[in-house]
C-alpha cells in the first residue's frame, strides 16, 4: 500500500468522500503519537463538521480512539457489566439513583464519571460532597468493588481513549465541537474503552442540554446506538427532555439529598420515572427480564423494598464515605445563607432556562468555569415552582443556597429572568420522548 | 468593543456568516504576529473553503494581507505604473514579451515574478537562463530601472504580504488551497502591495492550468477584478485557454528563444495574440488609447518597428545580462541531447496534456519539485505538433532537449501518452474566451 498523506485525507473529506477504515486508523494513530500536527487535524475536524461522516466512518473513528489507550476488560470478574452515560444537563443526579437501583437487581455497575465544567455539573463532584467519599480509586480497588459489591462509581482512571482526549481539547478551541459524528465518537470511545457489555445512554435535549433540538438529539442517539452495534455491545438510548431541570435541586450536596430521598421512596416523580425507564432498558439488555413491564416491576420492587437504598449506602461505605450523613442528610454540607426568590407576578410557570440556573450555581461557587477551579459543595438552588406550577405574586420560585448575602444579590436578577410566567397554563412537558434501540 | 475570540470567528464562518471587516483585520494581524496558532487558522481556512466568502469579505482579507508588510509606492518616480499576473501555465512566457511591449509604448512596467514550482515554470527562472542576468535587485536598483528605463522584471524583494506567505504555506499542507476567495486574496494581496496602478490578469483554464474549468476561471477573474475595484486600482482579467501549452517551447532557455523570436516578429501566433490582447487592456486602462482597436494598432506598431525588441534588449543590459546571446540565441544554454518523439499513429492531434509536459520537463531537470532544487536551464521540449495538426505515423510530435540519453528514455512514455491523436480533426480551440473588466 502506498504511504498515506494527511493532506490527501483532508482533501478527500473536504470533497465529501467517505474515509476508509485504514485512513481513519492511520489518522488517529498518527495524531495520538504526535506525528500529525494539530493544524492538519483541525482542518480535518472542520471538514468533518461541514461534510459529515456516515455510520461506518463514525464507528471506525470510535473504535480507533477507543483502542488508542487501555481497553478495560472485567469479564474475569463478572460475565456481564452495565454502564450509563448522560449527555449532561442541569440538576442531573440520575446516576446517583440509577446505579444502585440496577445494582440492587443484580446487574454489576461499573461507572466512570466526570467532573462538572461550564453550566452542567458532574457526578464525581456530587459524590464528593459526602464527607470521606473517595472517587480516585486504583485499578485494584475498582475491580474489588465490582467483585464484592457489584457497584462502583469512580473518576476516570487509567489511560482511556487518549486520542479522544487530545482531539476534544483541539475541537474546543477550533469551533469543531458541534458535529454529531464527532460527539458520538467521543462519548462512545470512552464507553467502549471502559468495557461494559450493556450501555444505556440518556440523551437530553432542550434548553439546558447540549443538543438543543429533539431532531439533533435523535440523530445523536441513533449514531451512538449504531456504533454500539458495530462494536458488538448492547446499547439503548433514551431521549429525555431538558426543558427544565430534573427534580428540584441544583448544586452538589443538594442533589445528593434529593437522590437519597428518591432512593428512600420520597424522591421527585420525574427523577424516579427517568431512572425506571433507563434502568428498564439495562434490565432488558442484560436479559434479566424480557419486556419493559416486567423489568419495571422488578425495579419498582427494588426501590420499595429498600434494596436500592441499601446498595447506595453500601457503596458509600465501600468508597470511604461517612454513612451517618446519609441517615441524617442535614449533616451534608449546608450553605449558611438561604434566601427565597419571590415570583414577580402571578401566573403559570411556562419555561425555566436550565442553562441560566446552571450558570447561577457556578456564580455561587458550586461549579467550574475552568478545570482548576475549586468548588463549594453546599451552595445551589432548590426550586419550588416548576413548569406548569401556578404561582401568586410573591410566592417563592426557588431558594438560593449561598455562602454569603452578596452572592445572592449577584445572581438574583439572572435567576428571575430564567423563569417565564404566563397567564395561561403551558402544555404538559414530555419527560421521555423516545427510546432508540 | 468586546475582545474578539478566534473560536467565535471560526464558529461564525462555520455557520455561514459573513465576517466583519474588523474581524478579518484582527485575524490577519493576529496570525501574522504569531498570536493566533496554526491550528485555529487551519480550521478557519477549511470553513472558508467550504462556506465561501463574499466579495466584500474577500476584499477585506486581501487588503489586510497586503497591509501586513511593505506597501510599495512608486508615484514619486512615475505617475502611473502597470503590472501583470498570470495564474500560471505550462510554456507560459507571456511576461517576457508583454513587459517590453507595453514599456515600448510608454507604460512603466514594474513586475515582480516568482520561480517555478510543481509542473509550471516561473519567469525568474526563464530570465536567469540569460548569462549574467540579475533578478535579485535592491529596492534602489528596482526604482532606478523604473525611472531610467520604464521596465523592470525582478524577483520579489522586500517584505510583501508576509501574512499571505504564512497562510499560503499553511493552506498547502491542510488541503485548503482550492478556494476561489482564498486564491484571489493571495494573488491580489501581493499585487496590491507591489503598488501598480493598472493590473492585467491572465487567468488560464483547462488541463495544465490551476483552474480546470472555464466557470471556475471566470469566478476567480470576477473576484479579483472586484477586489481591485474595492482597492481603487484598475484591474482587467483575460480568460485564456490552457488546453495546450502556449507557443511551442517548454523549458527555460527554450522559452527565452521563443520570446526573442516573438519580439523580433517571428514568434508563434498564439503567444503574440495573447500579448496583444493583454497589452491592449493595459493601454486602455492607462488611458493612452480609448478603444481596443486603437490600442492594438499601437502595440502591433511597437512590435513591427522593433521598439519592443529594443526595450527587451535594454532591460537585459540594464540587469547585467549578456546582450550577445540575444543576437545569437544559439549561445543560450543548449542541451547536448536532442531526440525527436515520433507519432505512434496517423491522425489529428486532439489534445495535449500540459501538466504531463510540465512534469516531464521537471523530470528532465528543468523544474522544481521542492523549493531548494536547482534547475538545468537548457533542457525542455519543443513541440512540432499542436492541437489540430495532422500527423503521419512516425512524424515528430516534439523534440526532447535533455542532459543525457537516459533522461530521454525516462520521459518518452509519459510524453507519448500526453498526446491524444484522433482520426477526425478536433474543433478549433479558443485562445481568449472572455475579458472581465
Amino acid at each position: 500500500m502506498a504511504a498515506m498523506r494527511m493532506v490527501d485525507i483532508i482533501a478527500a473529506k473536504r470533497d465529501g468522500r467517505a474515509l476508509t477504515t485504514a485512513e481513519i486508523d492511520w489518522v488517529v494513530k498518527g495524531y495520538a503519537a504526535g506525528e500529525i500536527p494539530d493544524y492538519q487535524m483541525a482542518a480535518l475536524a472542520m471538514a468533518i463538521v461541514l461534510r459529515g461522516m456516515d455510520d461506518r466512518e463514525t464507528a471506525d473513528l470510535t473504535m480507533a480512539m477507543a483502542r488508542s489507550g487501555d481497553m478495560l476488560d472485567l469479564h474475569d470478574i463478572a460475565p456481564l457489566t452495565v454502564d450509563k452515560h448522560s449527555t449532561g444537563g442541569v440538576g442531573d443526579k440520575t446516576t446517583l439513583v440509577l446505579a444502585p437501583l440496577v445494582a440492587a437487581v443484580g446487574l454489576p455497575v461499573t461507572k466512570m464519571s466526570g467532573r462538572g465544567l461550564g453550566f452542567s455539573g458532574g457526578t464525581i463532584d456530587k459524590l464528593e460532597s459526602i464527607p470521606g467519599f473517595r472517587t480516585n480509586l486504583s485499578a485494584e480497588e475498582f475491580r474489588r468493588a465490582v467483585r464484592e459489591l457489584g457497584l462502583v462509581v469512580a473518576a476516570q482512571s487509567g489511560d482511556l481513549a487518549p486520542a479522544d482526549k487530545k482531539l476534544y481539547a483541539l475541537r474546543d478551541v477550533t469551533a469543531t465541537v458541534e458535529s454529531i459524528p464527532l460527539i458520538a465518537a467521543s462519548v462512545m470511545s470512552k464507553k467502549l474503552a471502559a468495557g461494559a457489555d450493556c450501555i444505556v445512554l440518556d440523551v437530553k435535549y432542550g434548553q439546558g442540554a447540549f443538543m438543543r433540538t429533539l431532531d439533533d438529539a435523535r440523530r445523536l442517539a441513533q449514531t451512538m446506538v449504531a456504533i454500539g452495534r458495530h462494536a458488538g455491545r448492547k446499547v439503548a438510548a433514551v431521549l429525555s427532555s431538558m426543558q427544565q431541570p430534573l427534580g428540584f435541586a441544583v448544586g452538589n450536596a443538594l442533589e445528593v439529598r434529593e437522590a437519597v430521598a428518591a432512593l428512600r421512596g420520597t424522591g421527585p416523580d420525574d427523577l424516579v420515572e427517568l431512572c425506571l425507564v433507563l434502568g428498564s432498558e439495562l434490565v432488558q439488555m442484560a436479559g434479566v427480564r424480557s419486556d419493559a413491564d416486567a423489568a419495571r416491576t422488578m425495579l419498582v420492587e427494588a426501590l420499595r423494598s429498600g434494596a436500592a437504598w441499601a446498595k447506595f449506602r453500601a457503596m458509600v461505605v465501600n468508597q470511604g464515605g461517612d454513612p451517618a450523613v446519609l441517615d441524617e442528610p442535614e449533616r451534608l454540607p449546608t450553605a449558611p445563607v438561604q434566601v427565597e426568590l419571590p415570583a414577580p407576578r402571578a401566573g403559570f410557570v411556562a419555561a425555566i432556562d436550565g442553562q441560566a440556573l446552571g450558570l447561577a450555581v457556578n456564580a455561587l461557587g458550586g461549579g467550574r468555569s475552568r478545570k482548576e477551579d475549586t468548588i463549594d459543595h453546599a451552595v445551589g438552588l432548590v426550586l419550588w415552582a416548576k413548569v406548569g406550577t401556578r404561582v401568586a405574586a410573591g410566592d417563592p420560585l426557588l431558594t438560593i443556597h449561598a455562602a454569603r448575602q452578596s452572592d445572592v444579590e449577584a445572581v438574583a436578577d439572572q435567576l428571575r429572568t430564567a423563569y417565564t410566567i404566563h397567564d395561561a397554563p403551558p402544555p404538559p412537558l414530555p419527560l421521555v420522548e423516545a427510546i432508540i434501540r
